[in-house]
């Protein structure tokens, strides 16, 4: 295991009910807010009037911004912070997936610098500070609830960039799994898809003697497999919801992989999926994971033989290594085609093999990608190659 | 799963050399401390001369407590209370195991209450505040250094009392593997007696749909019973020192136990022993909880049963629920007498039946205990009487 720091400052709310203390929440932080989301799905299921009646109640004035999209731009942040810088607001609320919130997380550092926010994801610049963010959940997949991750998309430049910073930590976030009933199941999947992905990239390292980050990572991709198909099936599954909603947040919250080194190659791979053809993130991870697996299983075939055996109960008696860890890299594929009904290929989402060179290029714009395997130029495009 | 906030504002530094980071880390926090610790091992181990080294080239003051015991005196803690209002010292650092840190908590929040301490532990009032608390572990057991927990003893009344209150969290904890070393073999069986106590706890519920909650508390439970026993035989084995370190904060940072009700019946029944004989905490636990499952284990045999066999690995073939149960009971006790080499019976620390009606009768003192099963007086007393 090695040195790490553990620091996970968001109070989590979670379960039935829960978003009834939003305004309680908000007014212990501020008593005005930016609210931020999607303006659609929250205003047909009601939530907008829910959290807008207990802001009220608690006399939180709020100054709304909405129309945040999948994959969210570096324009609505622009606008957020002009907002917030105008009106002199001291708290970002966050109501969505993680597009919203990490919309709300760029533009609360943005408030606090005096450049163009895009200067953070371009690595011209760091945050320095930002005003607290509470969120209300509304989708279970980028653990951005409990994080200090953001990413942010720049439609001109066509990229999509991640950053991390201690400052972009919620305060709060209310997990009410109830809230997730309404999402669609193809929603669901790419969901399950990104949780399973933020595991992956924890899992799969080089480090010796991390039993209990082994067994927290298996633990939670087995009750996503388990769980992600019955929340598909029937939506309002609430033990399946809930499941979904609480790994979400443990996949990426600096648990699973404190004392080992992750690979996010894959991340940034399908981050140039979704900048070109603005496919969903999840959608994009299921293309690209197999493929990476593919690339990558022989610095490690006993790493993914125990992946096969202890996540996907692929019975690999009498199989080499090799063997064992292709057929657990099968059934991933098999699982996200059968079970979540998801496009494993890059066909499946009409996406053809032209701008493969240009992708390559621009995941490595700012150094070498991957730990588990260091991934050359060559690497990438094999990857985005057998993914087609 | 059940609703539940989850909080864990503990800022961890995990690793080998992690300590040379004390006297930055004080800094942060305040300029002048109260330095507690046990003046024993402390002091031999040079551990002392590490951090007061620290502290000095940091420009940070400190006025020393030393001479805290197993099973920490409120009488240290007045001290301490004391000590921190005459020299206006605005934070404790705590340098030792689960007694120093209980301590530290206690003293840091009597500063601000203006009547005895103990009335915290006899729920005579609660903490309306506390001083920040800086922790350096040096043992793996209690869980103490990332949550609100603090178990103080009264020599007077014979009573040993646990309370929790929200400002009594560290704000940083160092968890430094190396400093564990000289930890002696019975100490550190004792250790990990409390964290896989901890861990039973928070497992045996009648809670549906916890799946990832029962995935980490299997995991903890195999990484401690792999472990404790190397680190038992080779004192030095990092590997085996930092996963019994990992494992004593995630089992009771209240991550494990998220989304269910614990049963924390035999901790209290054990503090009777301590309050009543002195033996360690987790000596009495390794006594106590064999008895205890036995006593309980019919309300849930199924459960039982996963537990001797994902945990214990018993080969339950063939074997009734029941059956299958108690033979995960009896690994339970062998593992302590034969892999930890500790005792598993009251005769085994010279303790006899006469107080067990007095221990009885304290335990319950608040209220019924027990959730798993409510235990009546009678039930407490059988438990005693088993496990003579």
């Amino acid at each position: 295991m090695r040195n790490f720091v553990f620091n996970s400052p968001t109070r989590i709310l979670f379960g039935k009910g829960q978003v009834e203390n939003v305004g309680k929440e908000t007014l212990a932080v501020a008593g005005k807010v930016l609210l931020l989301h999607s303006g659609g799905s929250v205003k047909q299921t009601g939530l907008y009037d829910r959290i807008t009646a207990r802001l009220r109640e608690n006399g939180v004035g709020f100054t709304e911004l909405s129309g945040v999209k999948p994959n969210p731009d570096i324009d609505i942040v622009r606008q957020g912070v002009s907002i917030c810088r105008n009106e002199v607001l001291p708290m970002v609320l966050a109501v969505g997936g993680g597009s919203v919130l990490d919309t709300a997380k760029a533009i609360s550092a943005g408030v606090f610098y005096e450049g163009d926010p895009w200067d953070f994801f371009d690595k011209k610049a760091q945050p320095a500070s930002a005003l607290p963010v509470g969120v209300v959940l509304t989708l279970s997949a980028t653990g951005s609830e409990a994080n200090g991750n953001t990413v942010i998309s720049n439609s001109q430049t066509k990229e999509k960039r991640p950053i991390y910073s201690p400052f972009l930590y919620p305060c709060f976030s209310i997990l009410d799994p109830e809230l997730t009933f309404t999402v669609p199941p193809d929603q669901t999947a790419y969901g399950a898809a990104d949780i399973l992905s933020h595991v992956y990239e924890q899992y799969f390292h080089h480090e010796k003697e991390t039993s209990i980050q082994d067994g927290f990572c298996e633990t939670l991709m087995r009750s996503v497999i388990e769980n992600a198909p019955i929340a598909i099936e029937r939506p309002s599954d609430y033990s399946a919801r809930s499941a979904l909603m609480w790994a979400s947040t443990l996949a990426l919250n600096g648990l699973i992989g404190a004392g080992a080194v992750g690979d996010w190659a894959s991340h940034m791979i399908e981050h140039e999926l979704s900048a070109h053809y603005g496919i969903a993130h999840g959608a994009g991870l299921a293309v690209v994971f197999p493929s990476w697996m593919t690339q990558v299983y022989k610095a490690n075939p006993a790493r993914f033989r125990r992946f096969a055996e202890k996540v996907w109960d692929v019975d690999t008696r009498g199989m080499t290594d090799e063997k064992a860890a292709l057929a657990g890299i099968s059934a991933v594929r098999d699982f996200y085609r059968d079970r979540l009904k998801i496009g494993v290929t890059m066909k499946d989402y009409a996406i053809d093999g032209t701008k493969i060179e240009t992708m390559a290029d621009s995941a490595m714009k700012f150094r070498a990608i991957g730990s588990f395997v260091q991934l050359t130029r060559d690497d990438i495009v094999a990857i985005y190659k057998r993914a087609m």
